[in-house]
């Protein structure tokens, strides 16, 4: 098969590395650059090196962030005693745009999965015990994702910090708002009516 | 709606400027940055930067090069005689794939497009008649889209080539190979009917 030249092979490979990119929409971007004016390819350029550069872990809560401790963990309007811990940073922003919780947060970066290889020494969860260590904490949330690897991660967890005399939830199953029961899989209905409250 | 910190936020404005690219798509690619290593990073950032310093257009067929002529056409077994005249330069990489062209392109670099305000004198046309003054060619195909931008350009040159005494072509249109009657679409299946061949 005949190819492109090589500085376009060289970034359509770049954009093969991203999650669900394939070969045709690589060489698509990878034109869309050489179509960029130079100003866009430079800012391009230099903000996938800040990204990298400028991008740390909050030391409190371990969400990503550009000073060592977060906006909400810095903030005063946030309630300390109660920690939802998620697995990575995007499902923060997810539960922040309820506009509906006012505690903090604990990012793990990940869930424990024997599948992928992920032990729980790899996650952000000594970290986890360590803020529980102080009286303020009353409550965790456990809000990872609804997967095996999340639930054997809620499980895991919810055995370390009981103990610790922390009350412990876990998020709610059920059907979606907007959803159509017809199309919701059996697992979900059957938590649905499981967790089903009296009116 | 809370919003990721902003380095994250400036690289997902530029994803979002690639085609086809929306905004939870932009998010995902600008985290999976997050997640390379400062190798690719970097590789990446310098990727970007050598697709607009690197490439540059053939001086005779208007391809994209990293030379100032392009290897098509510096190289003496392709035949100088017959010119394919295609849009951009995927469509040059498309017949080279078929492994069944030897004759040498042009590239147009566009279509003509009065809804999206492209006139001829953007186009690479002034380029293509300047090559056709030599006696050496004979023969120019015209391979542009068969869409109405496609067409129309191909009319165009036709009325401004034939003159020249140079023979103009244009590939034929028809149902794809493979292709299932039934799907085809009624313009589609017309052109295959006009263009029969006799067997």
């Amino acid at each position: 098969m005949a190819e492109y030249i090589e500085p376009l092979e060289r970034l359509a490979d770049m954009f093969r590395r991203l999650d669900g990119v394939g070969k045709k929409s690589a060489y698509r971007y990878a034109f869309n650059v050489l179509n960029f004016t130079d100003e866009e390819a430079y800012e391009f350029s230099k903000a996938i090196e800040s990204v990298k550069r400028e991008i740390t872990l909050c030391e409190v809560c371990q969400n990503i962030s550009t000073g060592s401790v977060c906006p909400i963990c810095s903030s005063d309007k946030r309630d300390k005693s109660v920690i939802c811990v998620v697995e990575d940073p995007r499902a923060v922003i997810a539960i922040e745009n309820t506009g509906h919780y006012s505690g903090v947060y604990h990012v793990l970066h990940g869930a424990i999965s024997p599948i992928k290889g992920i032990s729980p020494g790899e996650l952000k969860i000594k970290e986890l015990l360590d803020r529980l260590k102080s009286d303020e904490v009353t409550e965790v949330i456990i809000a990872t994702n609804p997967t095996v690897e999340g639930e054997a991660t809620a499980m895991y967890l919810s055995k370390l910090i009981i103990p610790l005399g922390v009350k412990v939830s876990r998020i709610a199953n059920g059907v979606p708002i907007g959803g159509d029961l017809e199309y919701a899989d059996e697992v979900t209905l059957r938590r649905a009516i499981e967790g089903r409250y009296q009116l």
